[in-house]
Order: structure tokens, then C-alpha cells, then sequence
């Protein structure tokens, strides 16, 4: 068989494994993988760097199928190669329990680096992947020591390059200059619902070269020596990232080809019928393997197999010239922590004036940061702010490789996606920054990291109404409940700057999941802790900083700048008799985790005068203070005011809580 | 005084009122105002068509501050023109109650069109303030009529156009060809944390052409007849939107000018005097209005009265000769419904098939379009799915300018930010329309119009993990939870096609806030109304849908296609001789708003089992249920699996509904 024959039939391998998954499963999208086939085929053949049989090498190249509906060709590229995805998985593509679920799921899938489906993201989690691999190249290679040097690969869509968490994303990368950046995208001028005609005119290629990036013309999607230049002219490329601009006929082959209707709908049994004669594909069986398709696909098991064996004696090599780097670097991509990394960390003293939450946060962060390298972030233009510069770490940027403070720009929903590649490609604990409103510009990627269990930190300030003059547009009220209503995700707010040095050990120490931070701007008291309880009671989610003599008659639950309030407010209290328990709350979820015994004890079912105080809406406090209870909340938006004057306004002073405990005592029992 | 110094005069007067606002406060933003002054007085006293006296006049141009924290400068201008704005309330800039507040917001002060702060926004409104008025301008305007003829107007910034929402508006404006639009960027290098050149050395100019856009540089932001010129060239232009990169200087004349220091901070006193020293301002006293430029600022009065005549002799013209369409235009123009707007949705046979709830709404949508010429939106690229076309009503476009079916593209969150627009610009309920998870593309916008007060409706279907083989990343658990947590906002989630026709009418009736419906993929059994309450019951929020006699022992409580479940589970627990109640309880937001007679008459305090059954995250249900509650809820992620077993798998069965309605009542009461 000469080689043209072969990859043709390989092409069609690909193109008939997905489109018969889609059938079988009856559900699906068979139209990218019928026009897209050929591009993933000579990626996966002749450029992608990978061991099927090792599909945590770390210096692999990573591939991104951005266009994660197209999952049915991954699956297909997946099997073919050599990774662990039997056929069997595959025939119960979409099922319950199958390794092939409906979009592509990293951590259930071996070789699918991340999660994808909602469209832009995987697009911004390559830029991610791309400067993870740059910031570690930077740090770690020497000369005569290559042992980080790889690309990040991405299959783009119409639909990706639309959504502005992709344009936010490839203005950044342009700017960094990530040279080993390249993606393909699937320009077949159709999406889901229409043709590119009602919607999508713009010039792409022009856009992208405004970015800065390089763009290339692939103007038949069928033809592999096309591809195959284009894809050779984007790796000699090392300054800009690479768009190829692949034309492609969406549903190559079918009846359909070209239409939407092919896009996101299996094509029917009569229409893979018609596909697979047009193709001159055998009819049956179904998910055919021909054995020199097999034969080729499989050659990469034994080319990773070299490349690998390489690295190894370059890693070897390193190791014994570098021998602290290697440690350092192998203990980073295998998510060790350094033995005395939270050394470091401050012990605040008691201060009735005390300290932002924010400003506390900066102080922990730069304390750890020399022997965390792994720790690496930036903001969304705002780190004079949120206090999140890594004082003299050096910005990263196209002159400084090395830099481990990250410079977002005003591109929130980016910067979630950007922190979940560079996890996601692993070798760093990585942060955004924002204030606690914009969590909503990037809701998308904090759910994706949940959902994938990346480890990622968000420190997110300026956390209630108590802001200021900003006003409504800029002080979050519903933002609390709803990232906590977000599955797999801890949400931690501490009250002064002790707590907010346990919430940085349990943000650094929680490696399966992300955690978000939620600090102050104003200052709050350094709480006295020879007065109350010590403040890694934090690592339990909420615990009793006061213990009464006896029985409480009432608990005072709050979290963040509020607990001053139910401190002082139980202080009245216990001055008029009434025994009153304060509670700092910083986490439901670290809570909710806790036995049921210590929960008990610190919310005795038999106190049922329990009040909470926080400074955004109730949704959800209900759980904790029980039918009896109460909740001081902010139901309704913000104002432009001062601080003190909003505090007011809205009932959050001592004296009302003090008034609203007492109310909720005078209830009958 | 000869011209040029009297313009000047004018500029300083912006600039000085700003900046003295911005200090009087100690809180704001001073380096936008002394930058753009000069382009902002050239647009509102040579081109900007606005009546200050009648800010509502319907036919005026419409401007947007997108840079929302330059809001001083706004509030000068409105304050100069002649609004109702007072000096009194300027100099209480940023304090409680002033109208002057830290952003500029709809609703509360004269003259400010939508309420930004958040970036990005403002310019994706006013992508949608320009459809509206091409919208309007193409139905109504008839040969040698033109009653609907006005301009919309934006000043961005670099943050603006950093941002994905603004991109994703970008493209879609270039496409649709809105001549009309003008944005005016001030191109000044520096963003609040830092230079743009370590986050956004993108070639914006060629961006925008990019996408369609004419571009036009004003290399100098304070030559006013650069500006003039280039506001002139815009004007001109008929075929496409509009962007003038305008180079100013952030803080000019300050002695920090230039650099971030003086974006988002007060210059502080001293740092005032030396800049009115430098561009020869009186140092005392401050709010300072020489007389010469009040009195060149007040012509807009004079101006604006003129604007108005003309366009009232137009219009009274037009009325005599389109007595039908003026009055549908002014009924829209003040968001009258006519009379018999909903006397076509049809009433939906009980069926024990039924229909999915998209379906449904997609028929009471094309029921009622006809008669309600306002109705006008549309999806992100997924009208098939979610049934959101108007069928026969034209698709707008350029070549279309009458089409009531607007295609959004995969850009969820331009759609919320453009369906805003089209509210504010007024004449219009528009609907957006996508799956329920994508929601949190777009919670800015969202959360924005439940601010404002704006009446837009967006249809959210594929309501849960019902949707089945797509998986966890298309699959909602927590947006339902997330979403009723804004405040300001209704949420329906009806449970049959019924419901959903009385769920259309609470939308289009509530003219003060935005109403989202939620709506299944899946079919749902269209309930048999002689059997069970009349689905005009979702008006109160919550119902009783099956009367018991007598006492019940127990209340099961849903929403949404989980109604069907509590059905089934309750006749299987009267068989047991359980005396169950169904409510259908379809939004929290209309049941919270009844009095507490009527919410007892529903959820009877005596009666403490109760069980909540919904396809999200239990959060927020606690409050219905009560200590002795329960709630079969999803508290993890989706898979992808045919919908029939993942309802199985996640317990969504009736038995095992039945199962925790049992396991509820043997708890000791």
C-alpha cells in the first residue's frame, strides 16, 4: 500500500470510528470529525510529541480539542494511537459509565488534557498550557539542558473564535509572543444553528494578525500536504503563536456536508450508509479498524516510546549537572509541596486596627512565595488592589520568561481559563486575581475547574457593599451564595489576618480542587487569640471563637469583617446576661465536611436562637440557623456611599445585631 | 471671547468640575475626565442631538459613558447642558442619596442611558441601542417620514475594548453593517494597574477593521478640530459602525498625567492645585462655572428644544398619514402592550405525552408575535434548540432591516449586554436565548439588567441533567440556585406547556425587571387542568395543585419537570394512605412576593414534612421546607448518559421520591 493510499485510509478510519460512535450512541456531532479528520491525522502523525502508553510524560505536548463536541475524533485519534480507550468504551461513546462521555473530560479519559465543551475555553486553555511551559523552559533548562520543550496544540471552531473568553485569550498570547503556540482551526463557515453568513463575517485572519499572531491559509482541508506545510511553517515560527485557517466541508461526505444539520445530530442510519459509499468505505462492519490503519496509527507507541527514552537521558543528564533544579522541578510536576513551604508564613499580632483581609493575603503570598516556585499569578489589571504581586519575582512577559507574576489586562474570563491550562499542564499552583463582582465575568472557568478538580487559586476582594463609593456595579451581594452554590469548589472568607493565613495553607495545601479566597478591602481587627480560639479552627470551616461558661443562649454566626460585629454585639449580650456564642464561619464546604459530632458542637441543636450575619444574601444560611433562626443579609443591590455610611444604612452595625439577637430570643420556644 | 478660547474655557470647566468632584469625595477616577474633556465637549455641544430639558425625548441620540468610572465627567456634562442635575448634587458626588453616585446609573439620574461600571458593557449596550433604533427606524419610517433617526454614541476605553464582551459586540456590529454607531476610544496607553504595554500591544485599529468597522485616528485628543473632523467622517459613514481611536493623555495636566497613578485615585489636594496652576485654572474656588461656559454649554438647551420641535412636527405629520403605525410606535415608545396582546396563547389539551417546555414557549412565542410588535429577539446559535424563532417575522440583518429574529452567534455574553441596549433604548422586549448552563456567559449583563430595572426575558432551555448524553459541561446543577440569588430578578420554571403559557405572560407583563424562564429539553406531560389547579397559579409562584381533604401528612414541592414526579409519587403515598399535597412551585421570586396568609395557605406551618424534589443544588430550598424538611436535590456534578438513566442513577425516580416522602414521615415529630 503506497503511503498516499495509507493516509487516505487512515483519514477515513477516523472519519468512520466517530461517525459511527455518533450513530451508535444515536447522539452526538459527527459533522467536525468527517471534515476535520485529515488535520487531526497529520497532527497526531507527524507532529504531535506523545507516548499513548504514557499519557502523564511530562514533557508531552499538549493537545486541546477546543471544539470539544467534536469529542467523537479524539476518542477516535485516542484509540487509534494506543491509549488506554478500548473499542468497547468507544461503542458505548455518550453511555453511563463509558470512558467516552459525551464532551471530552479530563481525569476520565487517558490523553485528554482538559475539559472542554463550552466553547472559547479550551481555546484560553492553551494560551495557558503554552506560558506554563514557557515560565518552566525559562526556569528550568540551561545550556546543553533542554528538558522542558514542548508545544500546545489546539483544535479550534467557529463557535470558539466568537466567544470573547477566545479574544481576550489571543490578544494575550499575541502580546506574550508564545511562539510554540499553534491552532488549527476547523473554518468550515458553518455553526450549530446556521451558516458563518448570519453572524460571522469578520475577517479572522486580519484579527488575528492584529494580535500579533501568525496567521496561515490552508485552502483545501482534504489536502494532507497542505496541512502538513502549514503545520511545518507554524512550528519554524518561534515569536508568534500560529492560526491556520483550515478550510474544511463540515460532514465531509455525507448528504448533508456543508449544512448545519450535520453539525450537531447523528446522521441516521440511511445517511452513514450514503456517506460510507461515497467515501468507498465498507458498510459493515461498524467501527472498522483496517489492519494498515491500525498498523500506522500505532507507529506512535513506538515513536513516543523514542521520544521519551530521549528525554530521559536528557532529564538524566540535567539531574546530575542540576541537581537542585531537577529536584525542584520533578517535585513541581509531580504537585509535591516543599517540606517547609508554609514556614514562612506570619503569626499577626492582636490590633484593634488590624488589616485588610487583602492586605493580610499579600503578606502571606509574598512570605511563601520564595520557597513555593510553583506559585505563580497575576490579576485582571487590578493587583495594586488585591494585593497580589510577587515582589521581586520579575513580570512575565516576551523579554522575561522567568517572571511568575502574570499580567492578565482587563480579561477576567481569560484569566479563569488561562489559570486552568497552566493546572492543568501541571508544575504550578497558579492564581487569579480580581474583585469578588468580576467572578462573575469568569464563572465558566471556575465551574470547569471544579468540575476537573484543578487546583487553582482565585483571590477575589472587595467583597460586600462595604467597598464604598464604587457603588452597586461594583459591590458584590449574591456573589457568596453563588459561588458556593458551585459544586467542588471551596470558598473561604476569612475575618482578620490570622484566618487569612490558614486559608492561604489550605488554598496551597488542597491539590484536587479550587479554592477561592474572599477578602476585604477595609481594614478589620487582628483578632486578640489569647482571647479567642486560634485560628486554624478555620481548616474545619467554622468553629467557636468564644466559649461561654455554660450554655449559650443564642450563637452569633458570621464570617469575614462581620465576625467583629458579633463579637462586639455579643459583648452587649453578655453584659445584660445573655450568654451568646460567636461563630466564625469562613467555609460551608470545609464545614459540611466535617463529622457530624464536631458540627454539633459547634451548632448545638439545642441552642435554636442562632442569628448570621454576612454582608450578602441569606440563600442558603437557612441550613445553619434552623426554622428559629435569623439572618442579617443584604437582599437588595448596593449604593455609592462611604463604607461606614452603607454599614449603617443597611443594619449592619452592633447595635442591630445586638437588636435582632435579642429579638429572636423574645420568640416563644 | 473669540471661539477657541471660549472652547477651551468649556473643556477646563469639564475638566475642573471633574476633578474637583472627584476630590471633594476623596474617591474616583480623575485621569479620564482631564484626558477625554475636549472629545467629550465637541460631541455633546456640536453633534450629540439631546434635549437636556425632556432626557426621555424618544427620538434623541443616545450616549454611553461605557467608561462608567469616568462618570465625573458625565455628570459635568449633564450638570452643564442643563439636566436635572444640581451643582449641590455634584458636590455630593459619591455620597448617600446623591444623584451623583461612583458610576453613572439608569434610572437615577437624568440623562445617564445605562448604568456601567463594568467593563465592556456600555459598548455592547450600545451595540444593541443601535439595532434598536435601525429596528424601529425600518418598521416605522416611511417615505418622506422619518420619525425614528438617531445616532448612538460611546465613549470606551482601553478596559472596554480588552474585554470579551466588547469583542464579541464588536464583530457582530461590523456585521450587521450599524452605520449609526460611533465609538469614541480614548486610546491613552494606560489601564488602572499599569501601562498597556505589558497586557495590550494588539494593533486595535486593525481589530476593528477587522470586524467592519470604519477606523478614524485623532492623533491629538485635545485638537478639537481633529475631533470635529473625525466625528464628521463618522458621521458620514452610513455602512459602517464607527471606532475613533483618539490619543489622549490620562490625568492631562496633572503631574502625574500619563501613568496609572492617576486613573482610579484623587489627585489629592496639592496635586489639584499644580494641575490648575498648569493649564491656568483658578485655584479657588472650587465647582467653578465661568459664566462664558455656562452660558455655551446651556445652548443645548436651546439646541435640544429646536431637535425636538422639528422632530414633533415630523411626527404629527407621520400621524395624520400613519394614524395605525404611529400609534403602535407610541405605545411601544411607552411601553403600552395593546389591549389583546395575550388573547392568542393557546391552551394547551392534557396529555399524558405532553411536550417539552421549550416547545411549548416556542408556540405561545409565535402565539403572541403578531400581536406584539415589541417582542424582537433571539439565540446564541442555538434557535433550534431552544425554539426561540419567530417563524415568518424575518431574520435582521444587513440587508434586513425590519426582521424581528436576531442572530446573536456563539457570543452568550454580547447577547445579555445587546438585549440590555435594546431595553434601554426603549420601544422593545427583547429576549435572549441559550441553554440554562450558559447563563454564566452572561451573568454580568444579567445581573446589570436586574439593576437597571430593564424588562428583558431570556429563555434558558435544556433546564438540567435531563438534557442527558452532553454531560456535566452542559449539564446545570447550580445556575437555577445562582441565578435566583441576584436580587431584582424573576425566575420561571414552569412545569408543564400550561404553565409556560402563563410563565410568558408574567413576562411580558412585568415591565420593571428582567424575567428568566427555564425550560426543559425533555417532554413533560401537559397536566390535566380539570384534575388539578388551573395553571394560572404560577402567577402567585407557588400552588396547591391537588387539593387532599382534609389535612395532608405531608407537602411535596417542585418545580419544573420534577412536578410530574411529586404527581406520581404523591398517588402512590395516598394509596398507602398518605394524604399528600402537591405544590408546583415554579419561582421563588412570585411566591416570596405573596402575602403571608397566602404563602401558609400553600406551605401550612402545622405541616412540618415536607419535601423539596429539584434537578439542581439544594440551596436556598431550606427555607421552604423547614428544619423537618428534605430536599432530593443534585448536589454533584452531571454525566453523560441518556437522559432515562441519569435520572435513575441520580435517584430522580418516583419510588424514590416516594421512598424519602416515607423515610420523612417516620422521623418522631
Amino acid at each position: 500500500m503506497n503511503t498516499t493510499v495509507r493516509d487516505q485510509l487512515c483519514v477515513d478510519t477516523l472519519r468512520f470510528l466517530s461517525v459511527d460512535m455518533v450513530q451508535a450512541a444515536n447522539s452526538g456531532h459527527p459533522g467536525l470529525p468527517l471534515g476535520a479528520a485529515p488535520m487531526a491525522y497529520v497532527l497526531w502523525t507527524r507532529f504531535l510529541k506523545h507516548h499513548p502508553a504514557d499519557p502523564d510524560w511530562v514533557d508531552r505536548d499538549r493537545f486541546v480539542l477546543s471544539a470539544g463536541h467534536g469529542s467523537a475524533l479524539l476518542y477516535s485519534l485516542l484509540h487509534l494511537t494506543g491509549y488506554d480507550l478500548s473499542l468497547d468504551e468507544i461503542k458505548h461513546f455518550r453511555q453511563w459509565g463509558s470512558k467516552a462521555p459525551g464532551h471530552p473530560e479530563r481525569g476520565h479519559t487517558p490523553g485528554v488534557e482538559v475539559t472542554t465543551g463550552p466553547l472559547g475555553q479550551g481555546f484560553a486553555n492553551a494560551v495557558g498550557m503554552a506560558m506554563a511551559e514557557t515560565q518552566l523552559a525559562a526556569r528550568y533548562n540551561r545550556d546543553g539542558h533542554t528538558v522542558v520543550d514542548h508545544r500546545t496544540w489546539a483544535l479550534v471552531s467557529d463557535g470558539d473564535l466568537m466567544e470573547g473568553v477566545a479574544s481576550e485569550a489571543a490578544s494575550l498570547a499575541g502580546h506574550l509572543k508564545l511562539g510554540k503556540l499553534v491552532c488549527l482551526y476547523d473554518d468550515n463557515l458553518v455553526t450549530l444553528a446556521a451558516g458563518t453568513d448570519i453572524t460571522f463575517t469578520e475577517d479572522r485572519a486580519r484579527r488575528f494578525e492584529a494580535y500579533g499572531w501568525q496567521t496561515i491559509h490552508v485552502r483545501d482541508g482534504n489536502d494532507l500536504a497542505q496541512i502538513d506545510a502549514a503545520l511545518k511553517q507554524a512550528v519554524a515560527e518561534t515569536q508568534r503563536p500560529s492560526l491556520i485557517l483550515v478550510r474544511t466541508l463540515i460532514g465531509f461526505g455525507s448528504p448533508g456536508q456543508g449544512t448545519f444539520k450535520v453539525h450537531g445530530s447523528p446522521l441516521g442510519v440511511a445517511d452513514v450508509q450514503k456517506t460510507k459509499e461515497k467515501l468507498g468505505w465498507p458498510s459493515e462492519p461498524s467501527f472498522l479498524v483496517p489492519e494498515a490503519a491500525r498498523v500506522r496509527f500505532h507507529e506512535a507507541l513506538e515513536h513516543g516510546a523514542q521520544a521519551q527514552d530521549q528525554w530521559r537521558s536528557r532529564a538524566q543528564a540535567y539531574a546530575l549537572a542540576w541537581p537542585e533544579l531537577a529536584r525542584e522541578l520533578d517535585a513541581r510536576l509531580h504537585a509535591q509541596l516543599p517540606a517547609d513551604w508554609s514556614t514562612p508564613i506570619p503569626v499577626f499580632p492582636a490590633d484593634a486596627k488590624g488589616m485588610a483581609t487583602r492586605v493580610a493575603s499579600g503578606k502571606v503570598m509574598n512570605a511563601i512565595a520564595a520557597n513555593l516556585p510553583a506559585l505563580s499569578g497575576g490579576s485582571a489589571d487590578l493587583d495594586p488592589s488585591t494585593n497580589t504581586a510577587l515582589k521581586d519575582l520579575g513580570d512575565f512577559s516576551p523579554t522575561r520568561r522567568d517572571g511568575r507574576n502574570l499580567h492578565f489586562g482587563v480579561r477576567e474570563h481569560a484569566m479563569g481559563a488561562i489559570v486552568n491550562g497552566i493546572a492543568a499542564h501541571g508544575g504550578f499552583i497558579p492564581y487569579g486575581s480580581t474583585f469578588l463582582i468580576f467572578s462573575d465575568y469568569m464563572r465558566p472557568p471556575i465551574r470547569l475547574a471544579a468540575l476537573m478538580g484543578l487546583h487553582v487559586v482565585h483571590v477575589f476582594t472587595h467583597d460586600s457593599i462595604a467597598l464604598g463609593e464604587d457603588g452597586p456595579t461594583h459591590q458584590p451581594v449574591e456573589q457568596l451564595a453563588s459561588l458556593r452554590a458551585i459544586p467542588n469548589l471551596t470558598v473561604i472568607r476569612p475575618c482578620d489576618a490570622n484566618e487569612t493565613a490558614e486559608a492561604w495553607k489550605v488554598a496551597v495545601e488542597t491539590r484536587d480542587r479550587p479554592v477561592l479566597l474572599v477578602l476585604t478591602r477595609q481594614d478589620v481587627a487582628t483578632l486578640d487569640r489569647t482571647r479567642y480560639a486560634a485560628a486554624d479552627g478555620l481548616r474545619r470551616g467554622a468553629y467557636v471563637l468564644n466559649r461561654n461558661s455554660g450554655q449559650p443562649r443564642i450563637v452569633l454566626i458570621a464570617s469575614g469583617s462581620e465576625v467583629a460585629l458579633i463579637l462586639a454585639a455579643a459583648e452587649i449580650l453578655e453584659q445584660e446576661g445573655v450568654a451568646a456564642r460567636c461563630v466564625s464561619m469562613p467555609s460551608w464546604e470545609l464545614f459540611d465536611a466535617q463529622p457530624r459530632d464536631y458540627r454539633e458542637s459547634v451548632l448545638p441543636p439545642d441552642v435554636p436562637a442562632r442569628l448570621a450575619v454576612e454582608l450578602g444574601v441569606a440563600q442558603g444560611w437557612r441550613g445553619y440557623v434552623g426554622d428559629r433562626g435569623d439572618v442579617l443579609s443584604v437582599e437588595r443591590f448596593g449604593a455609592s456611599a462611604p463604607a461606614k455610611t452603607l454599614l449603617k444604612e443597611y443594619g449592619f452595625s452592633v447595635e442591630n445585631v445586638a437588636a435582632r439577637a435579642r429579638a429572636l430570643l423574645a420568640i416563644p420556644s
